[in-house]
């Protein structure tokens, strides 16, 4: 991983992904003490960041290997990108979905044309089906977050902070990631490290899902207790990655964590005061700056609204707490 | 009004306004059978266009004139642009509106720092109210569509539309805007003859409430039969302006008129397959793309989403039709 790398991809993306705005509200600054600027990847294709990703990876195969096909294993968000980004290059997609993924997620992935293979959490394991899938039909795997054209496309959307923020005037910042398994959060902090130099990058996570958290307290990759379950299912992965957590623990500050109930209140004032509409899991960076204000020293958080593939009954949910 | 005035005022709105996206998603294009992008002005500031024409009516003030303060009459848009602006500025604001305007908006252009005079729409005058706090305080009056000013800032949002379709190889299109006093439709139209001359733009509107699709089609203004009620709070006006209509006149094609159901299932979708949030009669032109197919000839339809100052339990009640 370098920035060369990260421009490469950047560039390849290029009028491939859209350049999601920097939005603000005057609300959200009182309630955070301070400018609250928000980067949401919810309006990316797809309804989330992972596009980005999925276009760096795919664009990088060679044409004989991307026309055999891509695998890939997720719970939604990255199901999507995958899919919608092989539609678009004309290449079959097959993704590995748990049978409990929420629905919005699996209908999505097959609207877009990826061909979706269920599997039990508790009774199947993805890697076996996958490996058989790939071996039968000849698949490239690409995995959510440890594959470092991954992490360059992600990447793009911190060289669009950087820019964004620069136009504004802000150099100074501390920038909030909704973190699972680290691909958005690595992307991000290689991006501000060469472009931004005076940022720093922060994980957001939900309780009891706090591994890169811990993990960076520790200096080493701790176990989440728990794999499944939760309303922020967009990121909720085992521990961080092998090859993002080295990048998370040279570049970035301490996590902060939120409760469920804190991301829910965050999405419905993103609905009121930015008119977005976001996930838990897509919530939780905005949670932390508006509900943990101690946990900031800068006069500006940015935060990522990773994601916004939300069914409508949490939703809802999110919205009685206005 | 001429293409000069709508270029001041787009340069002085430059870095003070946002630049919107241009929207899609696969989905709608699917519902549509056609290319539909949306253009989500509820991401701007204030939650809806109104933002434009306010900062374009009070940047064009005197400074003398404008530090006296500024009066508007609104249910709700263009009461939170006005407020904004004026803020913007450093100075006052009254807002005279009707005591049954949707909480959020009379909150929130409380919470911009308007001073809101309520009344009562049965039983008093608002332009009585208004003429006598104009007098003892000496405001400037800013309509909400009927000003040259206010149509030249809403105009800023076509020439985004020209440029941004341009940049994707589009020129011709229908252009659907929601559609009240007329006043953001005038804009886009005027800009469009200018900068996009193959597209025409079309007002949008909820049954009931079609005075500009029956003006269009008399030649002449004709005036609603109801004034108030129903969920299109954002777009109802007794009548096309004296200032807009003929520019709607000239430059428009037939217009579309949809139901509350559909603006509310238009808001549906768009919160689906968008991840943006729309009030009802933000919705109306999306409506009028997705389930008015027989009324386009064009291969791209262009929506306006003008607004997203929406209370949550019309938004729950407008997922519940997913």
């Amino acid at each position: 991983m370098n920035i060369e790398m990260i421009t490469a991809a950047t560039n390849r993306l290029s009028g491939n992904v859209r350049r999601t705005p920097l939005l603000s509200s005057p609300m959200l600054d009182e309630i955070a003490g301070r400018r609250v600027l928000v980067k949401p990847e919810c309006l990316q294709h797809t309804g989330s960041f992972k596009y980005r990703g999925a276009w760096s990876a795919i664009s990088a195969l060679d044409d004989q290997t991307r026309a055999r096909g891509i695998l890939a294993f997720s719970s939604g968000n990255h199901a999507q990108g995958i899919a919608a980004v092989a539609r678009a290059f004309g290449v079959p997609a097959v993704i590995i979905m748990p049978s409990d993924a929420p629905k919005a997620k699996i209908d999505g992935t097959r609207a877009l044309g990826g061909e979706v293979v269920l599997y039990d959490r508790g009774s199947q394991s993805r890697e076996e089906i996958g490996d058989q899938l790939s071996a039968e039909r000849n698949l490239t795997l690409i995995k959510p977050f440890d594959d470092p054209q991954v992490i360059a496309g992600q990447a793009s959307c911190g060289v669009e902070i950087a820019q964004q923020a620069a136009d504004m005037g802000i150099t100074q910042a501390d920038v909030m990631v909704c973190c699972g398994g680290g691909g958005l959060t690595a992307g991000i902090a290689l991006a501000l490290e060469a472009h931004a130099p005076d940022m720093r990058v922060r994980p957001a996570e939900p309780e009891g899902y706090d591994d890169t958290t811990r993990s960076l307290a520790a200096g080493e990759r701790l176990r989440n207790q728990q794999e499944a379950g939760g309303l922020c299912d967009a990121i909720l992965t085992p521990m961080p990655g092998e090859i993002t957590f080295p990048i998370l623990s040279r570049l970035c500050g301490p996590g902060v964590v939120v409760s469920e109930e804190e991301a829910l209140r965050a999405m419905a004032l993103a609905f009121h005061h930015l008119k977005i509409v976001a996930e838990p899991g897509g919530a939780v960076a905005l949670a932390a700056a508006l509900f943990h204000p101690g946990q900031f020293e800068t006069d500006t958080v940015i935060c990522t609204v990773s994601g916004g593939n939300v069914d409508p009954a949490i939703f809802a949910r999110a919205l009685e707490t206005l």
